[in-house]
């Protein structure tokens, strides 16, 4: 039995950047089958021309008009800093009907800039992030399984109509996503705590220990669960940047709070203190261990 | 062609201790084929039964004595801080040519205890620890190829003998390992550095975000980023709290370090200074870039 592909997304679709996430959501929709036109709008002919090549979408624009011109919906996989202008654009550019929606790894600060840019297209955006991702970037990171099986939060404002949340989810699900709806500022807080915030522990450890005298050699003395623990170090660092500045009012609570657990930590170790150190880890332990069975399907 | 075993460790090995580490080695001496016999020492009858049924042993027993009355070779695998109480048994047990050595994640702490329970047979001992382990404990958990293509750091000290040294290395070479040379309290900050301070920043934001009200709904909404970041929180909490307590000396100068990092890493999130952000980021990915190429064979 062959199930006719899920085409309630509309027949064109177009993405603005084919990076990791856009480009990750052309290839999977090439796969799914359901639009009869993809489009990516990157921002040289360079990529342009690549894009087509890797066969990634059927067209690929510097031009965003001519990237939006019949489209039904339209993904923007740009960093969140970068969403205003796009924004702007499309609120120029883009057919009347037309579904928006955003890949966004912070939701307030997105809802904000569109609500400042779109004007009366309001109704028509849908804020999204899906939960899904790799220290990788740029035209060549994505692949098409990259949303099977994983969560993607949709947060629609009051104004979000409902048939453009139906088209969006559509879209997830053609692409095997598992789709929730949550509010925007819970959801930037939820992210604060498990992304943002471990984003900016693991850079801040391999930048404290990259500038210690003994560098080298403490790498080369590292094992597995340092490569495991600092994966996220060799993220993006201006879309990671951009984001930490996005999601402030969010991060800056998690990060005190975490600082704040540290520093009794530090007092337990300088005063030997094995019963509170124990219980501590314990806890923690006992939380990974549960999060590791419930949620973690392929685990090593 | 059919190399000879290595057999430079000598025919009967004793190992105290059959978790994670200890396990590993005599699943791994098993393969290797170089003992004539190997004996474990485990802490209930139970787990001997056990351990001779898994194939890990030829012989396994409660009693100290027993288990090193033949021993050429003695590797303590017990926590660093149960070492002191085992050296002092080994000090009235064993042969007097007999080779001890140890795996313990802290070398100083470890040589003091040696040092104070050993007297006479100081000469005899190898401090050693392999860079190798997974957040996995006990019995079940080792594997015959943990040690392969993985460094072993050795840390003599002025008394040890050459032939022990000797022995040791040979041990580590039969396991496929890498054996270097180190000063004991060099290896303890390089180690503070590289594993007991990632270890307390995994447990810590474990521990942090799990006593936060939402609990539930943040693991819930974490990606393989958070669960590469935190799997070494799944590690024993009775060990890790045992390691960084012993070596305190190390881990709080680095840890310090790392509060004050994190500490400017946050007035530049709440003055939203993204130059600031992005170039400490961009530092953090190029050291971890760096060691992924040069230190990471198998990278996903
Ligand atoms: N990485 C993750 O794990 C992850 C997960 C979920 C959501 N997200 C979100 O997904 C979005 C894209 O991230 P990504 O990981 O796909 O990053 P990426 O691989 O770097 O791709 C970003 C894309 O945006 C383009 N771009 C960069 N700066 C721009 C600007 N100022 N104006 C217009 N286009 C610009 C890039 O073009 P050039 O290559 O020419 O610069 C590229 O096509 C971000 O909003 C991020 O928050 C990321
Ligand atoms: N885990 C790592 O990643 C790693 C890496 C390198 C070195 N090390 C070092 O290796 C050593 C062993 O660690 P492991 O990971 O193998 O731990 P493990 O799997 O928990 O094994 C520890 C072994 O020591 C025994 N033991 C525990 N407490 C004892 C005590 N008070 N007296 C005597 N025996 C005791 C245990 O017996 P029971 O099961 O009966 O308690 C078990 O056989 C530690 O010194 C550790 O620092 C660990």
């Amino acid at each position: 039995m062959n199930a006719a592909p899920e085409t309630g997304y509309g027949q064109h679709v177009a993405i603005i950047g084919l990076g990791l996430i856009g480009g990750s959501i052309a290839r999977g929709l090439r796969v799914a089958g359901g639009a009869a036109s993809i489009v990516g709008c990157v921002a040289t002919t360079e990529d342009a021309k690549r894009a087509v090549e890797l066969g990634i979408v059927d067209e690929a624009t510097t031009d965003l008009g001519k990237a939006v011109a019949g489209a039904d919906l339209v993904v923007v996989a740009v960093p969140v800093g970068a969403m205003a202008d796009v924004f702007a654009d499309l609120a120029r550019a883009m057919p009347a009907a037309a579904v928006i929606t955003d890949v966004g790894s912070v939701k307030m600060a997105v809802i904000t800039a569109a609500r400042e840019q779109l004007g009366a297209r309001i109704g028509r955006f849908v804020p999204g992030h899906p939960i899904a991702g790799t220290e990788h970037s740029g035209l060549e990171a994505g692949f098409g399984a990259l949303y099977e099986d994983r969560r993607v939060i949709l947060t629609p404002t009051p104004e979000t109509d409902r048939d453009a949340f139906a088209a969006v989810e559509a879209l997830w699900r053609a692409l095997g996503a598992r789709v929730t709806e949550m509010d925007a500022a819970h959801h930037d807080e939820v992210l604060a705590a498990t992304s943002h915030l471990p984003h900016v522990l693991a850079f801040a450890l391999v930048d404290t220990l990259a500038r210690m005298a003994e560098r080298t050699e403490i790498f080369e003395y590292a094992a597995g669960g340092f490569a495991d623990f600092t994966r996220i170090a060799s993220s993006d660092p201006a879309l990671w940047s951009d984001i930490v500045s996005a999601n402030r009012d969010a991060v800056l609570p998690v990060l005190d709070r975490y600082i704040g657990d540290l520093e009794a930590l530090r007092g337990a170790i300088a005063g030997r203190d094995g019963a509170m150190l124990t219980s501590a880890f314990g806890r923690a332990k006992q939380a990974r261990d549960r999060f590791a069975s419930q949620y973690i399907q392929d685990q090593g």
